[in-house]
Order: structure tokens, then C-alpha cells, then sequence
């Protein structure tokens, strides 16, 4: 299989980890959605990453999707979302919360850099820095709530752990912005990211020119 | 179960007509995200839209994790999402179309209802238009390809005709446009939207004062 997509964007990176974490091989094509934007729609309609494509050729087209035909491919005791129950919504809740937090920076980000200054609103940036706090906050308090459990939900890492630290790496990088404030999400996400799975899939964020930009 | 959020939210609609094709009955409380913030709060801390409080308190925050909930309850013959293989792939593929058009429509009603006119950028205004046109061509393609199949993906309707219908009618309300530009996707979504299901669950998106808005 093939992954297409730019490991600065923390969509590819939480599928490129969760692979390397379930131990399937897959052959990277490190294409940008401004100047790789007509390769990438061989592939993609929409010319988004990641793009999964599969040995038969069918392309998976969004992370989520991605994710769960790993999960599929990997059967349920190793899956990184539990199949069903509370395990599954407890895992989902933290998830949506983070990818909560991740649109609003993101909005803050495309403010930022396909923007100029006089076209910033400043109560719209405002209200978005406003609410990836209080994401942030949330989950701050939710990691704090997991205790000494060695990951997030469970004695095992799930797709929780690599949802937050990707997003908050994405964060922290492209908003740009403190983890520090936020210790016990803080120490979640450097736990992660000491994971061989997790440094050699990491691109810092280099906000491009608006035609060379990650697609939001 | 509690379902909390207004019927103009796209994300709010496709979990209450969902619900109603399963069978399911919900307490509905039409809350604002604006002036109900702290109401919404108490259940799902980010304060965001739908939430469904089940009968044991818990809550669920995003419209994904409701409808994967749904679908569990209901169990894998009456799932409106199939459970695994291709067929779960193809359901969850125009999902992903469609979630992508629909993200780029949000981004072109922040600038009109969030942003006064000389803050709207033109190039990113621009950009926006035609990634939705993109997004919604390549769905139209899909549509027609569907040929005369009832429905979408196979003899029943799935997440798949929901979601299309559901954001599609968001998109001609809110952005606005016309969806009658693309003929096949317009039939497709005009035979979801004839349903009691869909028409239950139906309000007009009236663009609010700011403070009052739908949650981006």
C-alpha cells in the first residue's frame, strides 16, 4: 500500500503512526496538496491527503477511514479503536475532542497563512484562541483523570494517545502555542512522542506560500 | 436519550433523521449554541452540537459517535453504515466526499456571518468556491454512476444517502447555492429530503447575529 501526504500534516501522521504501531509496511509518497495537487487527484477527487491506496488499487480518502481499515486488517485484539461498547466511546469521546480542538486551530492557521494582515479579523481570531483553550483545558483534565495508567484508556495505547499527540504536535507547531500550559495533556503527549513510531514520522510545520500550503 | 442541538445544524440533522429511520425515540432540546452555551456545557464540555445524552447519563459529543452508537444499537442488519469489507469502505468514501465538500461550505459561511465585508479575503473566498464546486462535481459524478439503484449504495438507504441529503440541503441554505447544477446529486438528494424522516427534522438556516451562530 501506498501513503500519500506530507508528514507535517497531522492527519497523515496519525495514520502513518497507527501503521507503524500495528506493523504493516507501506511505501510513502511525500506529495504536497499545492504543487502535487493533480497527482494527488489521480488518486483523490478531492486532491486531499492522506490517501491511502490500497494493492488493488482502491484509494482510501480521509484519516478516519484510513484508520479503521487498519483496525479491520489488524482484527480486534490488536485494533487501535475498540470494536464496541463503552471501551469504543470512551475512545471516541477523547478522540472528537481533540479533532474539536484541531478545527479550531486550524481556522487560527489558515488566518495566519492565507491571510494578510488587514483581512485578520481580530474578534474572529479571538474567539478561536478562546476555544482551542478551552479544548485544550478539557483535555488536560481528561488526561489528568487517566492517572498513572500508562496510556490514556487502557494498559495499551490506543487511537486516543495518537490522536492527542499528533494533533497537539500540529498545534504547538502551526497555531504556534505552549503545550506547557497544559501539564498533564503535556506529559501524555511527550510520551508519545519519545515512541520510535511516533519521531520517525515527524515533519516540523514550515508554514508554506498559500499554493504550497496543507490543504484545511 | 436526550438529542441536544437545532435541526439547522447539517450535524444535528443527519443524527435525528437517522435515529427516526432506525426506530429510535429521542427527548429533543433545540439549544443554540450561542445563548444555550452553558447548558450545552454541562454535557459536553467543548459546548458543541449534536450531543446525545443516553438514559445512563453518558454523553455523547459529535455526530460520528452518535451515529456509530446508533448503528451498534441497532445492530449490524438495520445499520445504516455497513460493518465491514468494501461495502463499509464505499459508505464511508462518500461520507468523506461529502464531510470534505461540506468543511469547505463552513469556511465561506464564517466569512459571511462571522466577518464584516471589508475583513473577507477574495483569494481565499475564491479558493473556497471552487473546492466546493470540485468537491460537489465529483459527488454529482458519483451520484450518476449509482445509475438507478433506489439508493445510493445498494437497495437501502444508508449513512451514505443521510449525510449527502443532510449537507447538501445545508449548503443550498446556508452558503447559499444551487444544487441544481448538479442534476444527479439534485435527484438524489430531493428523493432523501421527500421523506417523512428528513422533512421531521427540517429547519431553514437563518444566518444569526454572531453571538447566536451554529458552531463552526
Amino acid at each position: 500500500m501506498i501513503l500519500i501526504g506530507m508528514f507535517d500534516s497531522p492527519f497523515v501522521r496519525r495514520v502513518a503512526v497507527s501503521a507503524e504501531l500495528l506493523g504493516f509496511n507501506f511505501e510513502h509518497r511525500s506529495w504536497s496538496v499545492g504543487k502535487d495537487f493533480d497527482r494527488i487527484r489521480e488518486y483523490n477527487p478531492l486532491g486531499r491527503v492522506p490517501t491511502l491506496v490500497l494493492d488493488s488499487g482502491e484509494a482510501l480518502v480521509e484519516s478516519g477511514m484510513i484508520l479503521d481499515w487498519l483496525d479491520e486488517q489488524a482484527g480486534p485484539e490488536r485494533a487501535l479503536l475498540p470494536g464496541s461498547g463503552k471501551a469504543r466511546r470512551d475512545a471516541q469521546r477523547f478522540i472528537a475532542m481533540t479533532v474539536g480542538t484541531v478545527e479550531k486551530g486550524i481556522h487560527l492557521i489558515i488566518e495566519r497563512v492565507f491571510k494578510p494582515e488587514d483581512k485578520r479579523h481580530a474578534p474572529w481570531v479571538e474567539r478561536c484562541r478562546v476555544q482551542i483553550h478551552g479544548g485544550l483545558t478539557e483535555l488536560d483534565r481528561l488526561c489528568a483523570a487517566a492517572g498513572d495508567s500508562p496510556w490514556l484508556l487502557s494498559e495499551k495505547i490506543s487511537q486516543a494517545d495518537v490522536t492527542l499527540a499528533c494533533y497537539c504536535t500540529y498545534l504547538r507547531d502551526a497555531v504556534p502555542l505552549e503545550l506547557s500550559a497544559y501539564p498533564a495533556l503535556h506529559e501524555r503527549v511527550r510520551r508519545c512522542e519519545a515512541l520510535a513510531a511516533f519521531g520517525k514520522f515527524y515533519l516540523p510545520f514550515d508554514a508554506p506560500a498559500p499554493k504550497e500550503t496543507q490543504d484545511a
